[in-house]
């Protein structure tokens, strides 16, 4: 059952707000889409955005100004929220780097996160094959793409399953989780200490044992004026994993450019048009 | 003194946000400014835009997207606050229609009000003064608009200050506060019960004064699935006005767009080129 929160005409599309219960999950989820026009008469394309700590399902819709290329390329936009809500879990309050909010998009395997945390399994099998099943979302064309958190939620989920994900692009991604603290605390948490675990969740680590698995190319965005760029982000881990795999990567590194959606609104236009030469219209 | 409180790269300009100490108010006020790259190099338009009831100097920069056009054109947009804050007012902040969030642009004659709530003085002499001195914003090429409450600022200010605003346009005003009942209670409480001063503050009765005050036109844009259309904004009332003044006015009604910035963004890109065709490049 689907239900209908809100919706708003936009751009001549419809921009709507759902909630559901999650079988994996096992909690109610909200998630929201951009329906473009074109959704009407055919099937089209879709992209599913996945956002950062502390956001939700509302954030891209709200600040990225993605809506208007959306329209424009006739691709159905698609956001879940970045974690389970309202779990009872304790500690999953009180830090914004873990719990609600910041799921990470991978399935908890450690007590007390493994009763709610699977955000792995949710976006990548029950919402894609919800959206498939209840829209006019083109199976064959799937693409997926974020922000920080989310950025590596993209590119883990496209190379842990890539036969559902055709295209993947990242703005500002945390690229190498096992290297930097956001993620040593989050894979500490959800996955436990052990290596093999780690490795199978981190983007740089699960590339460099691929070959070529993206042969259109990862478009990755990065702003130099970026205050988590040194400590949490470390992009050229994920270069160099590209450079073993034989990967072709176009990482743009923008002057002056910070972690807010400032930065993602300004360079939204090239990721939309990089999905859709790859997805075709 | 202007103090910057923070600045984000956005489009090849910068999304810039500050607060300084308002003489008219009495109190410090905070406002945002997008400057656009070509600002570095020659005097440029600049758009003044004022928001509607509950939101406040950011709202427009983080949903509007308008940045984009704005750098394309080659324009400067700034928006004020919705009213003073922290004034001490006793009821400013118990009601989203009155008080803080809601200065409705003018200048308040009965106290308690009277001691802080002059947007009118602020935003059509005081900032406007502000920004023409500080930044490299063209005097000649000053446009304003706004949405809800801040349309009908827009429409108000520049009636009451047409050496001063040169090109007007709205997203779904408030067209007579006269008529509606967030108009009664602003007025009542900010003007008292003198009907002339009423009249002097509505933009409908303002226009019937008039004849063409604005020969290149009027732009206002309204969704039908506005849901204050029919108690609260009554754009017939403005229009009605137009005919009456010799006014030339575009009123376009769209099927099933609200009140949202959904549709405040589906529609910014003719704002900002009727501007901009107004005030030149």
């Amino acid at each position: 059952m689907l239900e209908v929160l809100r919706e708003h005409r936009a751009f001549g599309g419809v921009q709507a707000f759902y909630r559901h219960d999650s079988e994996k999950i096992g909690l109610p989820m909200q998630f929201s889409v951009f329906h473009p026009p074109g959704e009407k008469s055919q099937m089209v394309p879709v992209l599913f955005y996945l956002a950062g700590l502390t956001c939700n399902e509302e954030t891209f819709m709200i600040k990225a100004g993605a809506q208007r290329l959306a329209t424009q390329y006739g691709i159905m936009l698609v956001a879940p929220d970045t974690s389970p809500r309202n779990t009872g879990v304790a500690g999953a309050d009180g830090d914004w780097q873990l719990g609600h909010g910041a799921g990470f998009y991978l399935d908890a395997t450690e007590p007390p996160w493994s009763a709610h945390f699977k955000m792995e399994s949710y976006v990548a099998i029950e919402l894609r094959d919800l959206i498939l099943r209840e829209f006019n979302a083109d199976e064959q064309k799937v693409g997926i793409f974020g922000h920080s958190m989310g950025g590596h939620g993209a590119l883990l989920l496209a190379l842990r399953h890539p036969d559902r994900f055709r295209s993947v692009s990242a703005f500002a991604p945390i690229s190498s989780p096992m290297r930097c603290p956001w993620g040593h605390k989050a894979f500490s948490n959800y996955l436990g200490d052990r290596m093999q675990a780690w490795q199978e969740h981190d983007a740089s680590e699960l590339m460099k044992k691929r070959n070529t698995p993206f042969p259109e190319g990862i478009l990755i965005d990065q702003g130099l004026g970026d205050e988590f760029l040194k400590d949490q982000l470390l992009p050229l881990a994920f270069e160099q994993a590209c450079l073993q795999a034989n990967q072709p990567l176009t990482l743009r590194l923008h002057e002056g450019y910070d972690h807010s959606y400032y930065f993602i609104a300004s360079f939204i236009e090239d990721h939309l048009a990089f999905h859709r030469k790859i997805l075709g219209g």
